[in-house]
């Protein structure tokens, strides 16, 4: 990087240098669903295009972007910000889960999610916070009416069976849909 | 290979030449399901602990036993031996299909295929093949009698969701599961 910028016009430094600091300057979390925003509101919670039905619960701001980028959902998002681990004393209340919780059953308009589709990273603190979540969810008073979804487990497209872990192909096996 | 040998007894240069040579004469492909077998019915399909009734369609020999590790499937498989391309002037006939669909009209034994699971490679041509199986068992005169399934396309366990390709991300979304 040092090499880059010795290489480059003084005025490539300046920019740099500036949109370093605007980063933390003018980056907020949004209040809504915890993604990375210029505004309180993100421009995905602010869009009126998106299906407000549908909320979408990933660990990191950056998993919004890994899926917007497929366009395969247009719902909304909720960012934990990291998975359930005791030994490191992350707890429900560390991830904000009771924000997430309370989004769900009260929500500021007149909106009631229809389905929440968790999408953690399929690892193992990934998977326990899935569940924990999707327990939560069911006992809460309206949840007869809240479809819990989780991402598919599988093969992954394009790949060849043969270099695909055993972990991977029992789940495809397990998860395997009719026609 | 060769600086190993070198290095190695001559019993073992022995050893490795037979064995090369039983390779092509003594194995061949197992009578029911193409599989590779020392005999004409390979030990797959002569076990009768497996589950008859479940038919798992594979690409190569080699895939039965990247399924077989996971202990995943306790049916019987059929190995196509390869996928369609009409370009390389591979058909169906080629790929053995025929026998494919007499095996599960007209079993030698008493036992009907209930299901047919499709385990061909996620790859362009392994889904078309999958979906030639899938509309030719679909007209067969009993196959309201037989599911058809396919394995599950989606995130492969352990991973992360940052480093999943768009194609597999927006398959895990089309196929999320209700819990």
């Amino acid at each position: 990087m040092a090499f880059y910028i010795l290489n480059s016009p003084k005025s490539h430094a300046y920019d740099l240098s500036e949109a370093v600091l605007n980063l933390k300057s003018k980056i907020r979390f949004c209040e809504k669903c915890y993604g990375i925003s210029e505004d309180n509101v993100c421009s995905i919670c602010s869009d009126a295009r998106r299906d407000v039905y549908k909320l979408c619960v990933v660990e990191n701001p950056a998993d919004i972007y890994t899926f917007e980028k497929t366009s395969a959902f247009r719902g909304l998002y909720h960012v934990l910000g990291g998975v359930l681990s005791p030994l490191d004393g992350i707890g429900p209340e560390a991830l904000g889960l009771p924000d997430l919780f309370a989004r769900i059953q009260n929500p500021d308009t007149d909106v009631a999610v229809q389905e929440v589709i968790i999408a953690t990273n399929p690892t193992v603190e990934g998977e326990a916070t899935a569940h924990f979540i999707h327990e939560h969810i069911k006992s809460l008073p309206n949840s007869e009416a809240i479809a819990v979804t989780r991402i598919a487990h599988g093969v992954p497209i394009g790949g060849e069976l043969e270099y695909v872990d055993g972990g991977t192909l029992a789940h495809a096996f397990a998860g395997r849909k009719a026609w």
